[in-house]
């Protein structure tokens, strides 16, 4: 396979990448510069080499621990459990969350095999005796991330002293009524707070 | 900027590559295996490193001349003007076409101050003297494509024993009469058969 080729069968490996689009993206680094297409290969490479699993709480970092675990400032008394470390930016994003993070890597699927001895839960529990005091499950709102949620949920409830609380259900900020399914205007409702 | 990071701007870069997109990819390569992503930090270093513009059509190729040209099989009387090299694999892939390409390199577009002069054009010239029996221009059926192909066609009318024709316009096979635009329309009666 030339090289040409042989780029455009990898571009075509990634999600969401078919085989026009691989070829536009080979066409546009041959029209790049040799340096901004360098740039890109040499980015992944750094990746492959520099990123590493936090040993503590299983996000993607160049350091283990990783910077939110070394970070004093964060508290340590709260845990935030995620699917996926793909999760942590979009919550620190937010700018809401200033405790620890702890990755199950993926969510319970029957279907797909995935049982719980597959998630990174018996070090969550470890975890738990170094003063914790609240775990809040933001496992995603899908069928398998609640029915995780809901395994965890009564795994903890047996821990002393750890309140465990699930991220709230309504309608996403900025959305629109007319046009939200029946299950988030239900869970709206039954979530609905005192103004 | 950290690792992860860094390649997110990367892939930022690429068209049609937003910062959700950009964000998915670079997660896919940190669940994919080092192998994986290596191949295509290889590939792409490859494409840089191997494809070169051949200096007779003006295709990128690992070869030059590139591997059509060199092509004994080829006839050498056809000439088909491309804008982008990028438009080769689509005319090979019809299978319709035994001929030589040549490569533009754009199309002519005052407003973004891209003129004759910007455009292989001189190089076509030349190769007119080589036994060329037809010229057969296919640039793309936009507006600057249609004028890059009328500015051909003039220039090339005085060329002695030289056909130029262009490609036809007409309803795209598998299309829907219904949804064709007024102008595409307009083309496929003008440019009617008979059966």
């Amino acid at each position: 396979m030339n090289a040409i080729e042989s780029l455009i069968a990898e571009f075509g490996r990634l999600p969401g990448v078919g085989r026009k689009t691989a070829q536009r993206l080979t066409y546009f680094l041959l029209k790049s510069s040799r340096e901004d297409a360098r740039r890109l290969a040499r980015a992944i490479e750094r990746v492959v080499e520099e990123v590493r699993v936090c040993g503590t709480c299983g996000n993607l970092s160049d350091l283990d621990p990783c910077e939110l675990c070394r970070n004093p400032r964060r508290d340590r008394a709260l845990v935030c459990v995620v699917e996926e470390a793909s999760d942590i930016p979009a919550i620190e994003k937010s700018g809401n969350f200033a405790g620890l993070y702890h990755v199950l890597g993926g969510r319970l699927s029957p279907l797909d095999g995935v049982g719980p001895d597959d998630l990174n839960v018996r070090s969550l529990l470890t975890r738990l005796r170094e003063g914790v005091h609240e775990v809040i499950l933001a496992t995603n709102p899908s069928v398998e991330g609640e029915a995780t949620a809901t395994y965890l949920h009564r795994l903890l409830a047996s821990t002393d002293g750890v309140r465990v609380t699930r991220l709230a259900r309504g309608l996403p900020v900025g959305g629109d009524l007319e046009y939200a399914d029946g299950v988030t205007i239900a869970e709206a409702f039954s979530g609905r707070r005192e103004m």
